[in-house]
């Protein structure tokens, strides 16, 4: 990706992004009882890159919509992702997440789960809102909460892989198209959907966003060894002394890579060092990384039912970006 | 109530609660991660009353709609109640719920947050399969997330109000409303409105839901205080020892009735049962009921718009039943 086409995805995006935080002020006000609706607004409001919404509104857009009527919709995902991180974070222990203490760090667990909750209906309440045909809001209520339950599947399974001695590839990449792909997919798919697209050409957005968002999150466990925390804000090589199966560890088992800080929270930052040496000399990172582009390569293959559009090149701009970016 | 009159409610509820228990094995079923979903089934699979979802199947009747073809609606209802008893468990840190250990004893915090936000997709997921007109069905939706919304609000001011000195008897009943009669209202409203009823007939099965649902709560109060262990399985008197600010309470606050083991965790059964005398004697257990009363004269009342059938007269005991009822 050049360097011109960056700065100009980079604006697309952004101009979404804004478009979005500005619903969100109208959908989501801070009202009666004002601390949920505080605790609830809390990551919203600590930003993010809005890339799924921001692909919802492309989706309508590359289909010919018009997705200013439908920014209801892209908020309704943003919420629904913010729901996932607040409980996800409460299950993790996670202390700071976007550069801001966890909700369940200032709120408690209590006013964590519920405002995690409140996001989850609120998300069904500001879909209802949006300016589309009653039977195509259905359908994307019914995609929505299709998604939800496999969102719930993919994290019990990430979970599950705590306490398992070994995961395979399959479930591995079964879990990320869970806890990751299929709200990229729903994003894409109900942009489409709500913009009046053929049945077909729903499904196809939905894969693009699908495979794509699993590429995303592939490149995440590539980012965790490779980018400094300077620039990530987190912890290098955080995953391998958590012991987290990633499918860059799934290859070192197979190929007998010993990693040796694997599960070594007390680890010097030289050994985590070495350790990530040598999973990128032996070829691990370089797998996961590949298989993170292939990803990406089918699912830009989807968007071949599409005519070409400004829309169009701008999906397929984002999709290089979600495995290229480096943090 | 007589004897025959209850005889005769109670097999039209256990008629509908078989159907509705019937229909969540099809529409819940124990997929792939299992665990997950055996969390989720295991308080639904408790039983329970299923008062909530035959209420919806009643009102549908009462306005003269087919409610089997709605009980998968019947069935979404429930599983947002039972979700929601999952998630207040944890935050109240329960050990038992229907005779069985809460969710989080058996599957961990973790897993009952997972289970709860299963259950919680899944209801919209199966209120989407119901067999309405498409407009309606998206109605439906919009109620029962508008109506989560509001739970969400209850269960935290009900969280807010153990940390308050004193709690108003207006704050108490929109505390009730929100926590527990807007799931009723839902009910009974989803109930009309998927079977085609007017706006003005859907409005008034809500509020009659909404009122007897506040009934049924204040009359929880009562039970607490007047039921045997023996008779409701929870301790008498549990709710003044943790010192909850009950409608019963407030009223004793305000006539300043001298609660001696109100927030006092060791008090002897002697003194519990001393308390609750005082409570009875001084009219405070007296006003709750009567105002259990009022909330269910009230709701009766809303159903003066439906013409005379046997669904409707089913209602009306229900509703004499929500407040009459001992355990």
């Amino acid at each position: 990706m050049t360097k011109t086409i960056a700065k100009e995805l980079d604006r697309e995006l952004q101009m979404r992004a804004a478009l979005v935080t500005g619903a969100i002020e109208e959908l989501l006000p801070v009202v009666h009882p004002r601390p949920l609706y505080e605790a609830g607004r809390h990551l919203v409001d600590a930003g993010g890159k809005r890339l799924r919404p921001s692909m919802l509104l492309l989706a309508a857009e590359a289909v010919g919509g018009d997705a200013a009527a439908i920014v209801a919709a892209a908020v309704s995902i943003e919420l629904i992702h913010n729901f996932t991180l607040i409980h996800d974070d409460i299950m993790d222990n996670a202390d700071v997440r976007r550069g801001r203490p966890a909700v369940h760090k200032l709120w408690g667990l209590s006013g964590a789960i519920l405002a995690g909750d409140t996001l989850y209906s609120k998300a069904f309440q500001v879909l209802g809102m949006t300016k589309a045909r009653p039977d195509l809001i259905l359908g994307a209520m019914n995609l929505l909460s299709k998604t939800c339950t496999a969102i719930c599947e993919g994290q019990w399974l990430d979970m599950e892989f705590e306490a398992k001695e070994r995961v395979s590839e399959a479930e591995y990449m079964e879990m990320i198209e869970k806890k990751t792909g299929v709200l990229y997919g729903a994003s894409a798919g109900m942009g489409a959907l709500l913009a009046g697209a053929a049945p077909s050409v729903v499904a196809a957005l939905d894969e693009f966003g699908r495979l794509t968002g699993m590429g995303f999150q592939l490149q995440d466990d590539v980012i965790d060894l490779i980018t400094p925390e300077m620039v990530s804000g987190k912890r290098q090589g955080g995953d391998l002394i958590e012991a987290k199966k990633t499918l860059i560890m799934i290859h070192a088992f197979a190929n007998d890579v010993p990693v040796k800080v694997f599960g070594k929270k007390d680890a010097t930052p030289e050994q985590i060092s070495e350790s990530i040496s040598l999973l990128e000399k032996s070829g691990c990172i370089e797998y996961a990384r590949s298989r993170a582009e292939e990803m990406v390569q089918k699912g830009k293959l989807a968007l071949q039912v599409l005519p070409d559009s400004k829309a169009k090149a701008t999906l397929l701009e984002l999709a290089d970006y979600m495995v290229r970016r480096q943090y």
